[in-house]
């Protein structure tokens, strides 16, 4: 595989990469509600250029530095999913960002609401404080950031009081990665969202937007039931779909044909009866979840396994009686989580047919202020 | 701290780390040992010159790159401590670097030594060919890459006859990391480095070099004993110790006062009353191994225990009974690993008396292949 590529390196199928792009997009479309697809997971304009052209509208980021990013390359609708705190240089690059684009931002307590009135929207020309927008981020199970449902519509009323422009909820379950966690994870969100949005109405705060999804549980969120008003999202943030990793083929949300990223590894030494890859943790990222089978998988040898991880080694556990791959092979490697493995890289080397046809940078490598 | 820093960032507290080149310096020069510290950890000249003016000779980094950038920077006498693979294009690099410096490569497979050879040294103008030098890979316990140490004397021949100047041996103790196994593996490899050293000697290869040493080990290791041959080290290859992080604290390596480099996060929610910093694994690095206590530490508060760790999101454990820090505070993160936190970050701010007073690039971030 490419003897002439140095390795480790990055590779996206293009054609696996389109195909998730086409799938999701015909899930938002079914549901009637809008994909906003997280850039977290490629950081890279040429994948965000496919995403809208497959039906996305606008796109999600982690960070005031993927904002800039994403804005410097002419996409003018973000969402800063995101409980900033800001600072006033923060705030003086959030002017700057709401000069050229409407953004969105989380928020999940009033001092920061107030912090983001005072450093960004007070300051702001009169004629671009509608292109500042604020959702109100809920817990709904993965306890890491956001209040608790039936609070948003205090919360709300508070961010309004700040002078800021609430426009609905959000949330992210993230307790999704868990095995036999999808499904309830799906149905926390439902829940989740249908409180918090029904307790903005119940302040005269319409929850226009009410925005969800992670990868692991987009495709179970249950339909819209008028009794309870459960499943009346607007909006879908997936971000790992577009590539796949280990994760994802672990939790069985993903299929391994869907996988679309891998590491090209090479394999260094056969010390002890192992096989040792040039693919360590420098490039395929540290991550490994309790429930993880091991620090990786490989893409065409399902039941190998990374058993040990360095910064420029992989040990793989090779199964019993099949041939092992000779010193100099090449393989490829599926990250357990492509998003930190994606920003390790500065490029990602495209694949057609087998042949590599293009380089994209990963333009907001890094970008983490 | 530092309100006026863009968070998440790294910071290198200079008194720490020169404190820290000093007393490896000395132990070194006890042991009238060479110390070629690993530059994967700073990947940084402003580091490695410091780390030269202590009184180290020579470096060692992990990959071809890595060689490239130190090398660009005028360091002269680096070691390679990795079975590389020579492909044709790795081999016309490593010519290049031959060009400019004295270059040592490690190599655990008779038929990587055949790559090597057939790629660089048979390639090499006849006046260059002195600067290429070889050491045999020992597996003293770590099981990742090696020979066994009473094979070393067979591979060091075979490498000898594939044309290329076999100088000694080396291993890395990388067993040394668990707790309460730091001396066992220091035992080990003293044991190990000396069979493997007899071993070319019964073929009458000298064993000019024979090198070792992790951070947690490397104080530990015994001293020469004539009987065994035991503890003869001629140089010591330590990496993480000019910084110092979490594991290292953990595995009683290295005191919380000695650490040098921290990630400054500021608290951005206290939603459910956890504290979340926005020091994620994108600036942190995802490694957490078993025996952690968690995901990173906080210097200034021994008690705090990052618990959950996504992307963006430190979520803290905060010690019961001490006042939570306020919203918008900046707190100095250990990373587990440094090594990897250094590979996220375009740069090191360097501080002194509280004081950020200068600016090092990690130029050797991402240099992979």
């Amino acid at each position: 595989l490419h003897p002439e590529l140095d390795t480790p390196c990055l590779l996206v199928d293009v054609d696996r990469l389109d195909a998730n792009l086409a799938r999701m997009a015909a899930l938002a479309a079914t549901r009637q509600v809008v994909l906003r697809p997280h850039a977290k997971t490629h950081k890279s304009p040429a994948v965000a250029a496919r995403q809208l052209a497959a039906g996305a509208r606008g796109l999600t980021v982690a960070t005031v530095s993927e904002a800039e990013v994403f804005a410097a390359a002419g996409f003018d609708d973000l969402f800063l999913a995101y409980p900033l705190w800001v600072t006033p240089a923060q705030g003086a690059r959030l002017r700057a960002l709401l000069d050229i684009v409407t953004l969105t931002i989380g928020v999940d307590s009033p001092d920061s609401a107030r912090a983001l009135a005072a450093q960004v929207s007070t300051q702001l020309p009169r004629d671009l404080r509608d292109r500042l927008r604020v959702l109100i981020e809920v817990d709904s199970g993965q306890h890491r950031s956001g209040v608790p449902p039936d609070d948003a519509g205090e919360l709300a009323e508070q961010v309004r009081h700040a002078g800021l422009d609430v426009r609905g909820v959000f949330t992210f379950p993230g307790h999704s990665y868990a095995p036999d966690g999808r499904q309830s994870a799906a149905d926390d969100e439902a829940d989740a969202l249908a409180r918090a949005a029904a307790a903005l109405t119940k302040r005269g705060i319409a929850a226009e937007v009410v925005s969800g999804g992670s990868t692991p549980s987009v495709g179970l969120a249950p339909n819209f039931d008028p009794s309870t008003g459960a499943g009346a999202m607007t909006e879908l943030r997936p971000g790992v779909y577009v590539f796949g990793d280990a994760q994802q083929w672990e939790l069985g949300a993903m299929q391994p044909e869907e996988i679309a990223l891998t590491c090209l590894g090479t394999v260094v030494s056969h010390a002890g009866g192992q096989l040792v890859l040039d693919s360590g943790s420098k490039a395929l990222g540290a991550d490994r979840a309790p429930w993880a089978t091991g620090h990786g998988r490989l893409l065409d040898h399902p039941g190998a396994r990374i058993t040990g991880l360095s910064e420029h080694h992989a040990v793989v556990q090779w199964p019993g009686g099949a041939p092992r791959p000779e010193l100099g092979s090449r393989l490829r490697v599926v990250p357990n989580h492509v998003c930190n493995a994606v920003n390790l890289a500065d490029r990602l080397l495209v694949v057609a047919n087998g042949r590599i046809v293009d380089t994209w940078p990963v333009a907001a490598r890094g970008a983490n202020t």
